[in-house]
């Protein structure tokens, strides 16, 4: 009943922030993937697999966003991909802020995506632009299909929905129609994977989404510099 | 690597709000649980279980906090417990101000228990005092072993965790030993209960401490009034 809001000034500087990361991801035609979900969706592990996958066709580097602890970093790493781990310290979503620091450590040059694994959360990582292309969201089918009905605005503003943990579709309630047809009315542009991190199923048509937009940055980097 | 931080009115007023709904609460001997977890946990799930099992024994009511959607009040209203709603329209937690107005809607002398089923959210709702008595984390076995140490302040301010859709644990990597492990480290005096919602198995341990729970409120009711 109580509306409680984010004070301008925050937002303010976000935006400001999330413009200046934005200049230099267009300056270097790196594509940036803001990827999403609410705890336990399986982010880190459809990100092992996303790297494993690519590895010799695209330069890919990877920031991990966490409250605390630096364990999804270190799973990152070990698939060979460079990664930054930021620690928002008690902070439920990364700001555009956190993320300018986090650039210098990588050399932004040879990269072609930079994927930033946001805190678990389905409702506050959705108010901050960190100045990303594009925003995928992770969503299990353990979850239950009324999740983007309770939780809209993070669905509204992604491009992509990964639908994970399609494995255990059998032994759960989730209506996968009914998952799909809600997400579709919220943001009728959403392009929909169904994919299994654990049984690396259903990968090819997300990978291929993700090398056509780095495609398509690049040439539009190319175009402006 | 910035923190963000909370402007400090909001926690203030909020405590002020806490303290007026302890004291309602403790003058009607009615127990307040605060009931939170990640979207998808299967908090409804749990409490439409609970809310069952209890039917006849204890005068139950319930508050469901949620962005938008009415949902899950829906679902427990079919239930037969007096159920009041409560939107945040963007908030990601409910906090005690909003609880206030909604205790007007019920008859708190009659109450035996009140569970308030918070917004689903691992992070933000662990800041915000309600005036309850006690607090219990709904975790699934599919959100993974890592949750924990990934998200500790909610799990060492609750009293309770109840381990939920041990159904699905044989399908899951979820190291339950390691699980259980990691949230005694976090809070050594947490209770641990293994449920399944939706098979509605390992409710007792779980009924019987909330029963214990309500009895000594009213003891305590009872000799302050």
């Amino acid at each position: 009943m109580v509306k409680v809001r984010l004070a301008a000034p925050v937002l303010q500087q976000n935006e400001e922030a999330a413009r200046e990361n934005r200049i230099s991801f267009q300056k270097h035609g790196i594509f940036v993937l803001n990827l999403m979900s609410s705890p336990g969706s399986g982010k880190t592990s459809t990100l092992e697999r996303t790297i494993e996958h690519l590895a010799g066709s695209l330069n890919l580097a990877v920031i991990e966003g966490d409250i605390y602890t630096t364990r999804d970093a270190e799973r990152i790493e070990k698939r060979g991909a460079p990664v930054v781990q930021i620690n928002t310290a008690g902070s439920c979503h990364l700001d555009a802020r956190m993320i300018k620091p986090a650039l210098e450590d990588f050399d932004l040059g040879k990269l072609d995506l930079l994927i930033i694994e946001n805190v678990g959360n389905l409702v506050c990582p959705a108010e901050f632009d960190l100045g990303e292309d594009a925003r995928a969201v992770v969503l299990s089918v353990t979850e239950g299909s009324d999740k983007p009905m309770k939780y809209p605005l993070i669905f509204r503003q992604a491009q992509v929905v990964l639908i994970n943990k399609m494995d255990l579709l059998p032994y759960t309630d989730c209506d996968l129609p009914l998952l799909e047809k809600e997400l579709k009315s919220i943001n009728p542009e959403l392009e929909l994977f169904q994919i299994s991190a654990r049984e690396n199923t259903g990968f090819s048509p997300w990978l291929e989404w993700l090398k056509k937009q780095v495609k398509i940055k690049k040439q539009t980097a190319d175009q402006t510099s």
